[in-house]
């Protein structure tokens, strides 16, 4: 059984891989499509005539927009455009007030309301709530404010560069969108819900991994590192999981995923499947320093604990695959009895056992914890 | 002692809130003094004749590099800079063979041209070596490659609009990294450094904080939250890490840190202080699920635990501050030898302890692993 499951394993690895290298190149054309598209700009005289020099923001908003997933595209690009409104509007209004003053006037004004809007919308950027999802969209503000206001004090007509260059980055945007959108959308919300139903089954593999390894002979034991490095990519999913979510809320209506799904759910979800990791790795370390100690002789022992720990790897694929395919987990009728009576039985046998039950007993109830959550 | 401990806690917060509250005003006026600088190509009618309407290229550059840590804005200013000189000669190289093809023959080429780079250098962008270090030099590569392309076809000098917008960008670049590098730096090396240290501080006060609670009564625990965040953010402190180590890599010799300083040591120190968080958190949820199921009455192994517990801390804490003071731990003459007494004051109560111990043991048998990599 061990090399069956240790095969699939590492086809689904492979298979991953694969799938990855594909998102990639999928990727990569259609990011050259858009370049191809938006260049028509540029290329073909009719539109030229239209936009003229100003095809270079299409251009521009283009290649800095687009992003592997739709949810990301679409964030940035409403951030470049909400920051290009706001700075192009503030702009025009500060360089009009600064031509009222007139003469060497002009200038000063226009230097202090460079300084004081670029140090202070600087400092709100850095709050955590605005770094999180607007950062871009200020920075765009602070570049297009200033571009604006100091063109101001060369160019009369102020308002028809702002109004220009706000249409060509329109332009880019629908193009970038538009790609990203319909050819292949990738989109943040899948990646989400397969990584986090996934991240079910890797600790499932972890839990039963480290119990083989424990058990098996010294000769045996080969993979031991495979088994962690999977818990400890678990443990370091937080900010991968903060930024998909993030970049999810953008996406609009799409498959099952409706427009307030709530996806701080999987925020909370993945934090209570960090802790757990954090409770495997622990319960992993303990059993190599162990081992050093005595040899395991126990055979009754031995099949009592191989079989909790089945259980709940069987219970955390269970919560995984439900979560997965989006059905109602069997919690009530199948995993809560089943674990209690994982917890039931280890109780009795607490006062002869290792620390490794405890540790297991912590994760059933981390994982009854986590049966209220979903 | 514990309120007393608890008050320089408390002090030590907020020192750290007004200190990072400082850091970014002192970044916000840093921006705008940067932007004021650079606008001056615009307000000054000397310099507005050298450079004309690129000064815009400044101005981008600015807003766009600078970063709140010296080393974030050198190596975006480098990765702008080598990315504009690569896309922008290779630009004007397949600008001049569509030429020699003219017609509509040109069109052709450069659409084929764009699509090709455009997709070549996207892909290439997300192989893990190139995205961690050069992402941003290859978008800006595509983008110069972008837009010196199309205006060759309008443009007969390429060149010229080549090199001046280099030049500016080069302009804004000096300005940028001026004011960041000579204006009260902030060194990502320094961070690195005292987020590293402090970090043992914050471990060995969980496992101090969570020993002491396990110990109380039921009506004094209240602070158990506070003790599992700090370890918490220890765990979920990899990609910062990483970020940080990548910048100081770009970081010019200044202070104690050489040139070739051993940035990936930081590393993995951060990988093994990680592990030994995520043992803490597990001693801490066995302490807190064992707590249900009796109370604490043995006086003698009580003592024994705080015993063992306080020697820990202090371990961590030395290790800790010699990180800080850059100085070799008393590791072979002090610490070793009392973990080494505490393993085996262990070893001669296993047989009547709880499993803590056994975490503790985790935690000590790491602590060696930790000594041998200082």
């Amino acid at each position: 059984l061990v090399p069956v499951s240790s095969y699939l394993r590492d086809k689904k690895n492979s298979d991953q891989n694969t799938n990855n290298n594909n998102k990639k190149v999928i990727h990569s054309i259609k990011v050259g499509i858009s370049l191809l598209l938006v260049s028509l700009l540029y290329l073909l005289d009719a539109l030229y005539n239209q936009v003229g020099d100003n095809a270079m923001w299409a251009i521009m908003t283009v290649v800095v927009i687009f992003e592997l997933y739709a949810g990301a595209t679409l964030g940035k690009g409403l951030n470049r455009g909400i920051g290009t409104i706001l700075g192009g509007g503030l702009g025009c209004l500060f360089a009009f007030i600064a031509q009222e003053v007139g003469g060497v006037g002009n200038s000063i004004v226009i230097a202090i309301t460079i300084f004081i809007f670029g140090a202070g919308a600087t400092y709100i950027r850095q709050a955590p709530s605005i770094k999180k999802r607007y950062d871009y969209g200020v920075m765009i503000f602070i570049l297009t404010f200033n571009l604006v206001v100091v063109s101001g004090i060369r160019a009369d007509q102020v308002l028809k560069i702002a109004r220009d260059r706000l249409l060509s980055i329109v332009m880019g945007f629908l193009v970038g969108i538009s790609v990203s959108l319909f050819v292949f959308p990738m989109w943040t919300s899948d990646e989400l819900h397969h990584s986090t139903a996934s991240k079910f089954h890797d600790l499932a593999n972890t839990v039963q991994g480290c119990l083989e390894e424990y058990f098996k002979s010294d000769s045996e034991k080969k993979n031991a590192q495979r088994n962690t490095s999977c818990c400890k990519s678990v443990l370091n999913s937080k900010p991968k999981d903060e930024s998909l979510a993030n970049f999810a809320k953008w996406e609009p209506w799409h498959g099952r995923f409706g427009y307030s799904y709530p996806w701080d759910m999987y925020l909370s979800i993945g934090d209570v499947l960090r802790e757990l990791a954090a409770i495997v790795l622990a319960l992993n370390s303990c059993l190599q320093s162990s081992r050093q100690a005595k040899e395991w002789g126990n055979e009754p022992l031995k099949e009592a604990c191989e079989g909790i720990g089945a259980s709940i790897a069987w219970s955390l694929r269970e919560v995984g695959d439900s979560i997965e395919q989006r059905r109602k987990p069997k919690a009530e009728n199948e995993i809560l009895p089943k674990l209690k009576e994982v917890r039931a039985e280890m109780s009795s046998m607490i006062a002869e056992t290792e620390n490794n039950e405890k540790g297991d007993l912590a994760i059933a109830s981390l994982l009854v914890l986590l049966m209220t959550e979903v």
